[in-house]
């Protein structure tokens, strides 16, 4: 029984994108720019339809196979392995938040046009304004960390309506007038994430092109938070993952055993040994948890669906919290201490070694690591399920 | 897809012994008493029989099943864990060094007798001596940390062939001559895991009982170190999640708010909620990263058998070794910090909460962690896998 | 300039109790009798006296040599190191709260008897109450954890006077009647620390033995919970350090290498030198904090006095607090990882090298250390100074 | 008791200088010029000749003093810190390595000359060889991570004397033919410390300019390592304070309450307070035991001089390998973790907040910490000093 079932032919072709990836991931890192040309390795490698339903002219898989595409992304590129994920999640706001035929005609056409969704929903900003007028609505606001805006072909973005006080999400094409995403994220990790700012000034918004509410969700519509928690999961177990690779290749073909080591090879010194024993065993642990987590939402969001409980979802959402911890503590730790292992010349610049810590440092801090132990411990502690919330 | 296929009636079974167990536990540690009444529900039960094929007698179960029961005895008590786990392993042994025919007598003998294995093979001892002696072997020596011997219906013996110099592994019925089992087991923890020495004087072996040697194994009977060494994990884990589930009864039913928290319970305390959070994470991975390691060793255990490479022998040993060093610190973390979750009162010797720490930091030096270390770094870094041994 | 001035002497004289003490402490604690004999010990040996001044019969020592001596003291056995720390602090309780008059009379008499101080303070019971009867007062009611008061020769009480509503300490002489000390210490750890209940039932109290309030205390006065919390800091340093001996003690004269480590001496195998590292290392730095916190309380309790202000009490408790976490933390890792340098055998019940874990396990839980850290980030990112209570 | 008696002028006179570093020290480590700036405000600021005695024209200080203006110069710019603390080092290499008649001589043209001294020493590399010729020398060779040197007044230099097979210290001008100093340091962290390359090409020293072998050395003299390492524990503290420092800043006038923390301020979150708590806990630790170790190899290096016995050097040694495995840990994990206590917003490129991080990490790869705890154990559990080498 293999730890996570997943198509093999995915795996396949984002290993393929990921080697491509690797070569260059530290100019791209160094050059910070726009990640139009990821987006498309992406996109010609088919990866961005793999969840749309094969009728509808999608991949067909499932958001198992997903997760595990993020991982194998991330351990190339962690900012990519960004990308996609959030990609998987917003082409699935349709589905947590839209009709029946919404996700149709979206999936249609998202499959069709071959779309990479990116997010502007961060609900730290004030929230851009949904105001109807005629027919349609105007959207007016602006919002940072919108991961995947600036290269995306379609947005979704999370406003409030004033004339009725929901939140709600919908869509927006970024070719429309009014629509501004300068080229402003200049952070010290994910740096080609694409998540800096979008504006939206007086963007013309269809009825069509809003999805509905996310104030009061169904448990399974309200799995949207804890499916996005476990995108990060795999993108900081793929950074993680990709720095002990990058060590393991730097120790065997370029460290020299420690004068006073008595050994003639690092691969022989027992305290390199020791530590990457120490990396490898807390990192699959992380793995084998998100795994779990893997393995508990899948069927929640492709079978149980609308029947989906309270309690069920309480419960995934807690293993989810979990999982997340893990992973960014062991990531932390990970990306941190692989320089123990290769020693004092792999800091140089040319190696770009530190951009795997700048990146889970700079993505875990989305939300405070204490809260979600806070969670992990109450549930354990009185049964309690957090609250729905778009970060619990 | 659950995390681990196991049998559910065993799992009851197992969870109504440790319900019954976990009543005097504590007092059952003060006393320190050989576990003969322990071994008795065990029995009873029918657990001791669970492995063994159903058509000669036993119940059936796969390993998976087995390692699961190991936990779920060891949360009542992490001794009696132990004891039905190197029950286990050690009623295995025909399988991992005898023949066809000594695996089918002494599975049926040992199903209908219903017996408990013991062992007496710790490797750190001068071995005792199997000389030949007209159609019979003659048995002398002493080891020491022979679990189970005490009260087992049959002991397991490593002993050295002086005349071929061979190791081999027989079986001794404790009930004859020269046999001797001091009750001289008395260490800080798993104090009721009958883990003394035997002696052995002139006993009189049969060749029937001497299953083989296990000096050179194929890599389907060298299962047999990381087969125990992952019995090891799963009462580690037991006890882990023993020490959680005491320290929230207690919380929740004595704890009192602390004087500057300023919240009128100490399950509303941040800080006790972020504890507990800290210590279910940990568990919950390390539990995690056991379940891959049994759903790697199960089938090599009962499908993959003769026919398993040494590439796969040494791709477990190697995960099980991790898994070792993950299930190892989490539970020493874990017994010892619960107390900062349920406080100073929870100290009286009365509630033995100390109990869980001493298990787990009695059983976890039977091998150096630094080294199960060693190993998943080597394997990581050089590709290399550890070689047999009975502690590899 | 050594790292703490002290009286030589003074210690020295400590270190005899000590090897003294070190000599049966294993089999003392299994016993569990209250410490009469440990506490003629340290009478015989002039240390009850030690912070009396010599123009009242002391020895005229500082705090700072106090502070050595229960480090000391603690290193051979952690409840004697408690029993006569809470002595230093609970005889300079005239000092805190009493009148000169108070302090010359009482510090005479204790210097003539050599009385040894307990105390039954512990503000999380109900206060016994001291009511006004004629011209003396009487004293009625129950506290748990009162160290010492079981073998010592006076007990500070603190009391609610109903009739005012202040909280007041004073001294009573347990030979009175009304005076019951059950001998109910049974704790996991500290276990001669004689930290039981004292039970006052109609007790007469002239108002000679009433010290004073200890409800608004002045600067000088609100000392008395740093320099407790340091008492504590002490003496599980002291704990520490005694496990690091024992340990040493078994490494060199009894571990055995380990079978895979290639070297011929377990003081050569490379992860034993390195834990042993790794704990000494902790040790030394959380003592040179403890140093440096009594190197900036002594002043203030022999010179500064009634002079000191609230802002260099604020440091003071702020700097004891760090001290406080740094000593706890070290303690609770040192005394659980010393079995990894010595290894299986050591975990036999007549070496009881559990002892080090449970003494500091126990204690460390006299108020929880995540409101210490509490206060060491407030003061760091606020400036804000813990208030005066009887923890902070 | 001060922890550390120090001069008080002069560490004013580094905080001015360290003020000024602050303003811009996140475009300087993003611009990575060579320090000639940085290393001008050192020189106008007398700290250059801080540790020469005023009778030969030097500031008269003593390395306590020294130590403690690394740490200053560090709070604000880390790679100023490495660069001052060599410095001090390299300009006291004549009183290690050379006749008194040398130590005269340079001390009086440094403090003349208002001297920065740099180093090319690095061991790892071939040696340079010094060549006699005449009556002079032929230096050629070329040495990495030469820190200062590309800025450096004067360059200390080891080199092999093919003759007599000595390693020798010499002193080069860089102005002198011969000597390359390429613009090449170009890593991740400390990127003001100018430690790229030194190239030497047929570069003609004077007999006057070797000061000595390094080969044999008396006790004082092999203090030459142990004082550099002590060097490196200051400059880790001191940016360890600088992040801690930053981050408060940012906490307190920029970090948002967190939405489910039920508190107005970030400055009241519990885990924030807690967070804090952790990180200045573990950071006063470290620094408590380096103070201890200035305070030990201080009156070494100027009372007891070549009165110093091996037994002394070798304590002195573990002392400062024990504090230096303790700033380096500390340092490392405040330097990540203070993200937590800043947020996600924190992370933005102009904030520099990573530049901590990666000033740690790149230098405390100097030797392997494994092998610095290696010898912290040795001597506790057999006395063993630690071989005087250029890294012990």
């Amino acid at each position: 029984m293999p730890d996570l079932l997943v198509d093999d032919d995915w795996i396949k072709a984002a290993r393929r994108v990921a080697e491509d990836l690797k070569i260059d991931s530290v100019e791209r890192d160094r050059a910070n720019e726009a990640p139009f040309g990821e987006a498309r390795k992406l996109r010609d490698a088919g990866l961005l339809n793999l969840l749309i339903p094969t009728e509808r002219g999608g991949g067909g898989a499932r958001w198992r196979t997903a997760y595990q595409v993020i991982r194998e992304i991330a351990i190339a590129d962690g900012s990519i392995g960004q990308l996609i994920g959030y990609h998987y999640l917003l082409s699935w706001n349709p589905r947590f938040f839209g009709s029946a035929e919404a996700q149709e005609r979206l999936e249609r056409q998202s499959a069709a046009g071959n779309w990479l969704w990116g997010g502007a929903f961060n609900p730290r900003d004030d929230d851009p304004t949904l105001t109807p007028r005629g027919d349609h609505f105007i959207l007016n606001g602006r919002k940072s960390f919108t991961t995947g805006a600036r290269v995306g072909d379609r947005i979704v973005v999370g406003a409030l309506r004033p004339d009725t006080d929901e939140h709600v999400a919908l869509i927006v094409d970024p070719a429309q007038k009014g629509v501004n995403r300068p080229d402003d994220w200049d952070n010290i990790g994910q740096r080609l994430s694409a998540s800096g700012s979008t504006e939206f000034i007086n963007v013309v918004v269809s009825p069509d092109d809003v999805l509905g509410s996310y104030d009061n969700l169904s448990p399974f519509a309200s799995l949207v938070t804890p499916t996005i928690q476990l995108v990060f999961v795999q993108f900081y177990l793929g950074i993680a993952e990709g720095a002990l690779a990058t060590a393991r290749e730097y120790t065997v073909s370029r460290s020299r055993p420690w004068l006073l080591s008595g050994v003639d090879s690092a691969t022989r010194d027992p305290y390199v040994l020791g530590t990457y024993g120490e990396l490898v065993t807390a990192t699959k642990a992380a793995r084998a948890l998100a795994d779990q987590a893997i393995n508990a939402i899948d069927p929640a969001l492709h079978d149980r669906r609308e029947a989906l409980t309270g309690e069920e979802r309480g419960e995934i959402a807690t293993l989810i919290a979990a999982a997340k911890v893990a992973a960014t503590r062991t990531a932390l730790d990970v990306t941190s201490r692989v320089f123990e292992v290769t020693g004092a010349r792999s800091t140089a610049s040319k190696y770009g070694l530190d951009r795997f810590w700048r990146n889970v440092r700079t993505h875990t801090l989305h939300d405070p690591v204490a809260y979600k132990l806070r969670e992990v411990g109450d549930h354990f502690l009185t049964g309690a399920h957090p609250p729905y919330t778009l970060y619990t």
